[in-house]
């Protein structure tokens, strides 16, 4: 035996399943070639970054009695402000009525990113086999983790204001019909400008999703929870925002709902939050405890100051109307570059457009389009990575993420300009 | 089948096994009753918190063109820069030359808070039923981990010098016999002022262990590995530095080293950090895209500059004279108000104190010298819950592990006097 395959011999089988996340090779190159315009990495943008709030924050936090508070450790559910204020503003968002225990800061947890949650909920919720049920596409991010955990998930087929729910009917139909319903322990959206078609599902259909999950539950013999993730919730630049599932009377317990700081304010300050009901919050609890028994206690001290004093709101705005701004730069040139055929649709909020291609035309990592534009040092996400490896449908592979949010102006334009460039030569 | 079963029939088998780690119900306890003399708590002394030199760090951070990157995303493995100097620092403590490939920035991930690399070690290594060689007694958040994640645990006697070989032959050679030594993936110490016990760990005994493992290899198919936590390295304060288990030429492909920032610069800065050898790394960097792709930039440049400037040496330099002068203080209550039976040794460095009563005193949780404790409104680390469920011994619960780290001086004296008379009154 080589000496490579005895080291490996060492690994647990999370440990030899565990594959390379694709966002990791994307940001790294990214990183790597500064001259590369990449529209793939879902950085915000370095203009808007709150360097100035962030100081004056700081510089107040660490003058104040609070400063020593601030650099020692705190406790694993969060600092008790901070998910006083989250879970106030969510409040406030969803027209709920201070007392409502759903949306409470006694279920409120701070994580480092939200990614840390979702990671948890994996953990805490599934054994190797069960199913999740995604939106098709889905947050590519979120499919690794359920790779490394070796689970299986199924998409959803989505329409212009979220989930197709007939679909979701099918599909909960088919798996109790095999018995499978009783691996499913949740269904995943991305509510809100979704990663990656920038869709946002309408509070119907939350419901909706909700009724027909309680329906399934006597089969499936457990609860199955609808895990809304909000991240680009705060990120609105157009129409009005739609309430969550937290609304949703009658289904509370079955709503785990999650979101960021990190994305609206600076993506360096790791803090995300989570609302869940028990038995859920204390099992992501003790989880917690092992993972870091703690957010970082100074990242949870700036968010709370920033959201505190204002300056967390007043950003937002200055945020909103600087993404609604470079979306329409993208946006002009798409229209401007891209061949007739590409289909897209304006986003309201979030960070990214959705582009399809004729299905003839492919966009995957392996493609001569993906090729073409690396090698005119322009970057997507391919949509292939954004579809789980679902076994009812062929993995579509002609579509593409388009990030707004890191490039300069000048660089949205060169890089939508390049890309048309290398679609043209493909469709020739 | 009641409504609360129900619930808790989603939860994976993970997570319906974790219990809830004892350090976040200590860590709570202190939180909630300010009037309770913590000598639980691992927290460090709020006095020495470098307040001053984060927020001039901070100032200078955010004001300089760095600020807006510091704001942004990193890469999965962490600041280039962070790691550069981490791994600069270990190779002069080590007097390792400048491109010994064992200590380089190349096989160095930065992670929130050490905590989260022993987490994600316990991924990448094990399975279910696998077996992790512990000091006995060993630092309790690991054995929650192991517990999580349904892992075994043995326990290797320690002297005053650290592990007691022979005894790691004996069970290895056991382990061998039953076939189990196909389940042992490491060997776990904190061998630096070890937590709880206060005992470091000699150079000799490291490379030992080391040549032990290797010994047994063959046996288990797979290598064993060293996994050295030096989280109070730094802490010192009387005699010198020793080896880390880098030094031992001929095994660097088997140690896992990590260290951590958070303990001696501030634990509201969760910064740790780890040497890995492959396949190791590349699984944990994967398995850590997936927890969160990367630790907060923000926290790694305040890690960054204040390493820089050298204002983190100079930190080290206080810090150390104010835990000598602690330790001293509690030192002197022990010796002062406990009974002539207790057992403990003055420690070199770190936060703790180990203290022995006589075996029939019991000291654990259900204990009437921890509810007197308790009742006298001060707290202590039982032993008990520093001990593996190591089926081959009973475990001991008669010692205690004591903190003069968190608490003020009048406290520690004041904390210690209860507990003493809490002995006497069980003594009598």
């Amino acid at each position: 035996m080589g000496h490579q395959q005895m080291q490996k011999l060492a690994l647990s089988a999370l440990g030899r399943r565990t594959k390379a996340p694709p966002v990791s090779w994307l940001m790294a190159a990214a990183l790597a070639h500064p001259r590369l315009i990449s529209l793939a990495a879902g950085f915000t943008d370095n203009q808007t970054l709150p360097v100035r709030e962030t100081r004056e924050v700081l510089s107040g936090l660490l003058r104040s009695r609070g400063g020593r508070a601030a650099l020692q450790y705190g406790s694993t559910p969060g600092d008790p402000g901070l998910r006083r204020a989250t879970a106030a503003r969510l409040r406030a968002l969803d027209g709920l009525p201070d007392g409502e225990p759903a949306c409470s800061p006694e279920r409120m947890l701070i994580t480092h990113g939200s990614q840390q949650l979702l990671y948890m909920l994996a953990e805490a919720l599934c054994d190797p086999g069960d199913i999740v049920l995604v939106e098709d596409p889905t947050y590519f991010v979120l499919l690794g983790i359920l790779q490394s955990h070796g689970l299986a998930a199924r998409g959803i087929r989505m329409e212009s204001d979220g989930l197709e729910l007939a679909h979701l009917e099918a599909v909960l139909r088919r798996l109790k019909r095999t018995g499978e319903v009783r691996r499913v322990k949740l269904l995943y959206l991305v509510s809100y400008f979704q990663n990656p078609t920038g869709t946002t599902t309408s509070f119907e259909k939350k419901a909706g999703a909700l009724e027909l999950l309680r329906h399934y539950e006597r089969a499936a013999g457990h609860p199955i929870y609808l895990l809304e993730d909000a991240a680009y919730r705060e990120l609105r630049f157009s129409g009005a925002d739609v309430k969550s599932a937290l609304a949703a009377q009658g289904h509370r317990e079955r709503v785990i709902y999650m979101g960021t700081y990190s994305k609206p304010f600076a993506t360096g300050v790791r803090v995300g939050f989570g609302l869940l009901p028990e038995p859920l919050l204390s099992t992501v609890l003790r989880i917690k405890g092992n993972h870091d028994f703690g957010t970082s206690n100074l990242l949870q001290q700036i968010l709370a100051r920033a959201v505190e004093s204002g300056r967390y709101e007043r950003h937002l705005v200055g945020l909103r109307a600087r993404y609604r701004h470079k979306a329409q730069v993208m946006l002009d040139a798409i229209a401007k570059h891209f061949p007739a055929v590409v289909r897209w649709q304006a986003p309201r909020g979030g960070l990214y457009v959705w582009a399809r291609l004729p299905p003839r035309v492919k966009s995957g990592l392996a493609s001569r389009l993906f090729q073409a534009a690396r090698a005119n040092e322009v970057l997507y996400v391919p949509g292939e990575l954004c579809y789980a490896a679902d076994p009812t449908r062929r993995r579509p592979n002609h579509e593409m993420r388009l990030s707004f949010a890191a490039e300069t102006e000048p660089n949205l334009r060169a890089g939508i300009q390049r890309l048309g460039a290398a679609m043209r030569r493909m469709l020739d």
